[in-house]
C-alpha cells in the first residue's frame, strides 16, 4: 500500500514560498510530497536558506526528509528574491493548475500551496482574482473558503467583495450553498458526525429583533430554520461581537460569518502563525498559507514555515481520511 | 484637599446591576462613590447577594469599603430580580440624567454605568437609543464610544447601524470627528503625549488599491494625510484582520474602527470581564460596563463584577488626571 501523495506548489517564486517548501521537505512525513515548480528555483531557495534539497523525479514517491519529488515548471527567468517578475506569472499559473489536474485525475490525493503575488500575476497578463476561484472554476465548483486554526474555524459566506456590496449578497441560496458546504466539508474532513456551525447576523447585535437591519429576519433566520429541519445543527444568528467569546467558541465545530472582516480579526489574532486557509467544496483538499509572499523576507531564512507546516498536516490529514486505504510509509 | 467624586447608576434594577454596585461598594478605593439609585433596590441587591452595605446621605464622601453616598431616586415598583418592570423606565433614565448632571455642573467628577435594559425603556414609553447617546445629547456633544480592555482600544466611527448603511455613513466629517476626539482623549484621559492611532480600512484588505473598493482612496487616505499634516500619528487605512495581530497592537495606542463588528470581536475574544465602554468626548469621563443586564443571573451573587470593577478604576484614573489637585483620602 502506498501513503497519500500531495501535491506542493510554492506560490510566487521571488516570495518567501520556495524556502518554505524547502524548509517542509526536512520534515519527517508519513506522506509524499511532490512539488509542481521551477528546479533552480528551489535550488537556489535551498542554497540560500543553507539547507540540503534532493529533487526526486515526478514519479518518485518522496517521503523522507531532505528530499522532495519534482514536477519540474520552469520560470521564464531566474527570480530574484523580492523581486517579483511578471515574466514568470505563466508559470505560477501553470502549476496551480498542473497540480489540481493531478489531484482531479486521482494522481494526487491533495494540494498544499505556498502565497501568489496577485498584483505580479495581474502585470503578466493573467486574469487571476485568487487561487480559490482559479481552482472553483478549474473544477466546475461551488467553494467556501475557510481560515481554521486551533481556536477556531471561520466560513466565509462573501469574501473578497467592497463593504457597500456584502448586504446585497447575502442571499439565502449564497448562504445555504456556504452552510451546507461548510457541514459536508465538517463531516468528511474533520470527522465530526454531527457539527456545530455558528451563523453569525449580517447586521450588528444580528439586527436587534429588526431595530438595526432587516437581513436575519427576512433572510438568516427562514434559512436556518429550513435547515434545522433538514437536521443540521445550526446556532444564531449570533452578534458576531459575542459569538467569539472563548467560552462559546469551544461549543461551535465552525463560525461561518457573512463577511471578510467580521469573521478573520480573531482568527488571526487568535493565532496567525498557525492558520491555514482550506478551499471547501473541491474534489480533493486544498490547503493554504494564511499569509502573503513577504517579499522583504525572502531569501533570508528568517520566514516562519507555521503556516507551511500547517497546511501540509492539514491536508495530509484530511487526505488520508479521504482515503482510508493509504498507508503511511513503512 | 477631597478624593475624586464618582457617580454611579446601576442601570435596570432588575438585572445585575444592582448588586455588582453593592460588590464594588465593598472595594477598598481611592475615590468617593455615589450611587444615582432607588434604595430599597440597593438594599434588595444587597441582602441577595449577603454582603454589607451602609447607604450615606447625597452629601457625605463614601470612601470606605462597605458604604456608598445616595441620591436616592425610587423606582415606581419595587423590582423583582429577573422580571424587569416598564414602570421603573423613568427612574432609570431620571438616575442617569441626573448623575451626568452632577457632572456638569462641577459636583462630580465623572459617572460610572451599568447595563441598561433598551427594550424595557422603550416599553416604558421612553425613546432612547443608548446611554451614550443620551449623554451626548444632554451634554450638547459629539461623542465617540470607545471600547478597551488591557490588550487593545478600540474606537469607532459608526456604532449601531445596519451593516448596509455603514458605507455611505463612512464620511469625511464622521472620521475626522473620531479621530479628533479619540486622540484628545487619549492624550488628556490615558496621558499619552504623542498616540499612535491605527486607522482600518472600510473594505477588506483595506480596498487593495482600489480593488475592492473606493472608499480608502477617496475618502479615508486623503484626510488622514491632512490629520498627519496637522500632527497627529496616524497609521492606515490598515485591512482589519491583520491590524490585530498582537506584535502590531502592541505599536497602537488605539484602533480606530470603520464599524461595529469590525472592531470588537477581537476586543471581546480578548478579555470580555475586563473591558469597559468609555464615551469620549463630553465634559466629563463617563465608562460603563461591556455586558448586559444579565436577568438570568440577577439576585443570584454569581454575576462577574470585574468589567464594573474596571470600569470604576478607569474612570477613577482619568477623573485624577483630569483633578490634579484631588487627592486620595488620608
Amino acid at each position: 500500500m502506498t501513503p497519500v501523495r500531495l501535491a506542493l506548489v510554492p506560490g510566487e517564486p521571488a516570495g518567501v514560498g520556495p524556502e518554505l517548501c524547502v524548509r517542509l521537505a526536512q520534515q519527517p512525513r508519513d506522506y509524499a510530497l511532490t512539488a509542481f515548480a521551477d528546479a533552480r528555483t528551489l535550488r537556489a531557495a535551498a542554497q540560500a536558506v543553507s539547507l540540503p534539497l534532493r529533487l526526486l523525479g515526478p514519479d518518485d514517491a518522496a517521503t523522507r526528509p531532505g528530499e522532495l519529488a519534482l514536477v519540474d515548471i520552469p520560470n521564464a527567468a531566474l527570480p530574484e528574491f523580492g523581486q517579483p517578475d511578471p515574466r514568470n506569472a505563466a508559470a505560477v499559473i501553470d502549476a496551480l493548475r498542473e497540480a489540481a489536474q493531478g489531484c482531479l485525475d486521482g494522481r494526487f490525493d491533495g494540494v498544499v500551496t505556498g502565497p501568489v503575488h496577485k498584483a505580479v500575476i495581474n502585470e503578466g497578463g493573467i486574469a487571476y482574482t485568487g487561487t480559490t476561484e482559479l481552482l472553483a472554476e478549474q473544477a466546475g465548483r461551488d467553494v467556501v473558503m475557510m481560515l481554521a486554526n486551533d481556536v477556531v474555524r471561520v466560513a466565509l459566506v462573501t469574501t473578497h467583495l467592497p463593504l457597500r456590496e456584502v448586504a446585497d449578497a447575502i442571499t439565502a441560496p449564497a448562504l445555504e450553498r456556504t452552510l451546507r458546504i461548510t457541514h459536508d466539508a465538517l463531516r468528511r474532513d474533520f470527522g465530526i458526525a454531527e457539527p456545530v456551525i455558528a451563523v453569525l447576523g449580517l447586521n450588528p447585535h444580528a439586527g436587534e429583533a429588526g431595530h438595526l437591519g432587516h437581513e436575519e429576519i427576512e433572510v438568516v433566520e427562514p434559512l436556518l430554520a429550513r435547515l434545522r429541519d433538514g437536521g443540521m445543527h445550526l446556532v444564531g444568528p449570533l452578534p458576531a461581537d459575542t459569538a467569539f467569546l472563548p467560552a462559546k467558541l469551544r461549543g461551535f465545530d465552525a463560525v461561518v460569518a457573512m463577511y471578510h472582516d467580521q469573521g478573520l480579526p480573531v482568527l488571526k489574532f487568535s493565532g496567525f502563525e498557525r492558520a491555514v486557509n482550506l478551499t471547501l467544496g473541491l474534489p480533493y483538499p486544498r490547503v493554504a498559507v494564511d499569509h502573503g509572499t513577504a517579499l522583504e523576507l525572502a531569501g533570508r531564512g528568517t520566514a516562519d514555515p507555521s503556516s507551511l507546516f500547517a497546511a501540509a498536516d492539514t491536508c495530509a490529514r484530511i487526505a488520508q481520511l479521504r482515503n482510508p486505504t493509504r498507508q503511511p510509509p513503512a
